[in-house]
């Protein structure tokens, strides 16, 4: 930063010379606050310039108070502050661009009721933490570092750390999947798998197929991507296979996006003959489907049921799209999708745009994890509490709330619907009783789910869960009965 | 799955009607192979049915191949071909938009020749693994698991890791960064950054100012976002200014992307006083710069030098976006943007539709390292050995090469042009005889950089480097002399 063919003058001293050119790289923040000078020899030889000289600039600059010296040390920048002439301040608000501002907009983070200590919350679906096996995952670190060693740590490949690779694939043929003609590659959870699959399939006023109501984030995603999403009513055994064909037959529909197991928010499980269905009535219309499979690993009732990808033999029209976030410790982001080899390949490629890979430290620890054998007695004692916490609400709910209809068949939550009651307004007014939950409306593209609400489950004990759904039930009283 | 109100008729013995009923549901592939019958006691619950009617279904079924029995174990779906009717071809690449078209075309990892052991590869710049503290790293997963135990392994949020959040500010403070009226979001590496970045603000033809020569994936990932580059040449010394001032003049231009320190491709760093100029000139023109900082932390020779950013004090101006991944294990991708308050805001929106926020297990890993103490000793070793890779390199590249210009002054690669030499020509050859270089143009958005090339040093040890680049200096002869 010193320049080395700095001229200077003969009308002033040397070192004043100096002094005022080592106050200009200050004043233009060149050098920072507390940094180091070069020794008086060093900036000396820099500057082409008699080390004496050198020396009578810092000290009279260390009198200034615009340098300091520490014994030993050195000599440093002083911390003060310097005056900057105009400043330039850009209007990011202008920058901006729609994805953005849809982004903003959309992100209920930021809207709706935050959590806090004092609140019971409904809100929550994340896995609850004390069920992870901590041991577990201590041991499969050091595994893949002992295995991999500084390899685990570098640079990786985007389409994913090849053993969880082969691991997942064959976790999913034993699902009844063919894999034959589909590859996989390894996302930063379900989300980024969603996200490349829109970033890569979608122009702006594309239709896409949903179950209405069905997952807040993915409704969102969609719309930020300029999706025209197309709602289809759910029943209580899933979506409505008329309203579908109808919906199907106006034709100009990109995709369907289903999630068949232990949907979100209704809990329900489409079963298995119903699911040939719906794969028929997309096939019948060559509209592919998008299967969002995040809650598959918690299927406790229905375990028999093969996901829709597995319908989908010697063909290439279903995307699958899982993770292990709701039952294996999602804060390492790690999800997937599986699906025609072709399609994959451009996915590879779209992936190294965003972020080039996922973790392969982490890839590498859940690799390990699951090879543990501990996982398959893990997830026995995860859908047994949730299985637990899922009984104990449901009687709660039906005493407490007595609800117009409860759907769906167990999972991390339960959906209601309660006659004539807005659960906005519900909402507001359990809000002031210490409880909060996700209203309907939060998961629909229309009005159709004003009354209804979806309870999260997993990180609430039972006392907290029996309290809050009485505090729900007490509120749903109040409102039936006009009392404000 | 099995259907509870399913009717049988009276025409055909029961049993008979299971067997056709099973062999229906397993035709459709809605069980998978392998996959457990409920016991018979159960599935005559299901069914409405007589006990026996089942057994003598299952036994039928047995001995026609489709299922089997494992005795104490159950029932069981054999392995077998299924035959599907209609086969349903999707033909995805009609499916793909111009984002994944180009990302595809871009692609060099698919284009380029592949890395393999026989060969002396100079085209990575990823850093030597060996350097990692393998130790350290251990320490430092124990120490977060066991400060945050399932917390850190849980949802987190959008932003980051609270404590790498203020370690990585205060980290940028002392390179004399303002951060007063700034925020910061963790990202999975730099290429998220710039990814988050685009995302949020480019619209269509957007002209971005770049130095030509720059970094090959920021122009791929700003091609695929649509952006119209502006490529402003590179002297000895950094981006031309008065080429950038023609440009800037021109009007219309949303950014300037700049690489101050040890640029990629040509390890140039910017001196104090021409980033102050630098800055100066997008001031003047009210285009806002994204400083890539990925390089930073391996300055050796130029430790006195500051960001732009800190130029950027008291102002919003700059977008600083920078990671670890070039000195510390990039397997985990971490990286940071630090920017105006409300920017980072919108960017934490963005952030959540892309993959609601990156592991927090790897930013609990790499804060506790960062803090470890380790990290000041480690990265001085680091930047001792690759300077010595790097010195040692020049000498060799000034002996065996004699190439028209060397640019920059370290870091882990060397930049060098060749007069008459085309580049892609000079890989030919070399790649006949076991070594290979990135060639220019793939740095570029025109012809200008077609007789230079980059030679990356760290993965390499110092008998490859002389070896590798013999090579290199005799095909250059050979080129010259017209030999084939």
């Amino acid at each position: 930063m010193f320049l080395s063919n700095k001229n200077f003058n003969d009308n002033e001293p040397i070192y004043i010379q100096i002094e005022n050119y080592i106050k200009g790289i200050i004043d233009k923040n060149l050098l920072a606050q507390n940094s180091k000078l070069p020794a008086t020899r060093e900036m000396a030889k820099l500057l082409g310039v008699s080390r004496n000289s050198v020396i009578t600039a810092y000290e009279n600059l260390e009198a200034e108070g615009v340098l300091y010296t520490i014994k030993g040390k050195g000599t440093f920048i002083s911390s003060r502050n310097i005056d900057s002439s105009v400043k330039w301040h850009v209007s990011w608000k202008d920058y901006i661009n729609d994805y953005a501002v849809k982004a903003s907009e959309l992100d209920i983070v930021k809207s709706e009721i935050p959590w806090s200590k004092d609140l019971i919350s409904f809100k929550s679906i994340s896995p609850e933490g004390e069920l992870f096996n901590i041991e577990e995952i201590k041991r499969a670190f050091l595994n893949t570092i002992s295995k991999e060693n500084h390899k685990i740590l570098n640079y990786g490949y985007a389409k994913g750390y090849k053993p969880l690779m082969e691991y997942i694939l064959e976790y999913t043929k034993n699902k009844g999947i063919d894999v034959t003609n589909k590859d996989i590659i390894v996302t930063n959870g379900f989300t980024e798998g969603l996200d490349i699959l829109l970033t890569s399939c979608i122009k702006k006023g594309d239709k896409i197929i949903c179950e209405n109501p069905t997952h807040n984030t993915a409704i969102k995603m969609m719309r930020v991507h300029g999706v025209d999403i197309v709602p289809v009513k759910v029943n209580e055994d899933g979506i409505d296979i008329v309203e579908l064909e109808e919906e199907l037959k106006k034709g100009g529909v990109k995709f369907g996006y289903l999630i068949p197991s232990y949907h979100n928010p209704t809990g329900i499980v489409i079963s298995a003959e119903k699911r040939y269905c719906v794969y028929e009535t997309f096939k019948k219309y060559n509209v592919p489907i998008i299967e969002d499979g995040f809650n598959e690993e918690l299927m406790h009732n229905s375990s028999h049921i093969s996901p829709i990808a597995a319908l989908d033999k010697d063909a290439n029209a279903v995307i699958y799209i899982s993770s292990f976030s709701k039952i294996l410790f999602p804060g390492v982001r790690i999800g997937w999708i599986i699906a025609d080899k072709g399609l994959i390949n451009t996915f590879e490629s779209v992936k190294r745009c965003k972020n080039i890979h996922t973790s392969f430290l982490d890839q590498g620890i859940l690799y390990e994890y699951l090879c543990s054998g501990t996982f398959k007695k893990d997830i026995k004692k995860i859908r047994r509490i949730y299985r637990e916490k899922y009984n104990f609400a449901l009687r709660c709910v039906k005493e407490y709330i007595k609800p117009s209809f409860i759907w769906g068949e167990g999972s991390l939550h339960i959906y209601i619907g309660i006659e004539n009651i807005n659960s906005r307004e519900l909402l507001a007014k359990c809000y002031e009783k210490g409880v909060i939950f996700m209203p309907g409306d939060v998961f629909s593209v229309d009005s159709s789910c004003d009354n209804t609400l979806r309870l999260g489950l997993s990180r609430l004990s039972l006392d907290e869960i029996e309290k809050g759904i009485k505090v729900i039930g007490k509120c749903v009283e109040e409102l039936k009965n006009g009392d404000t």
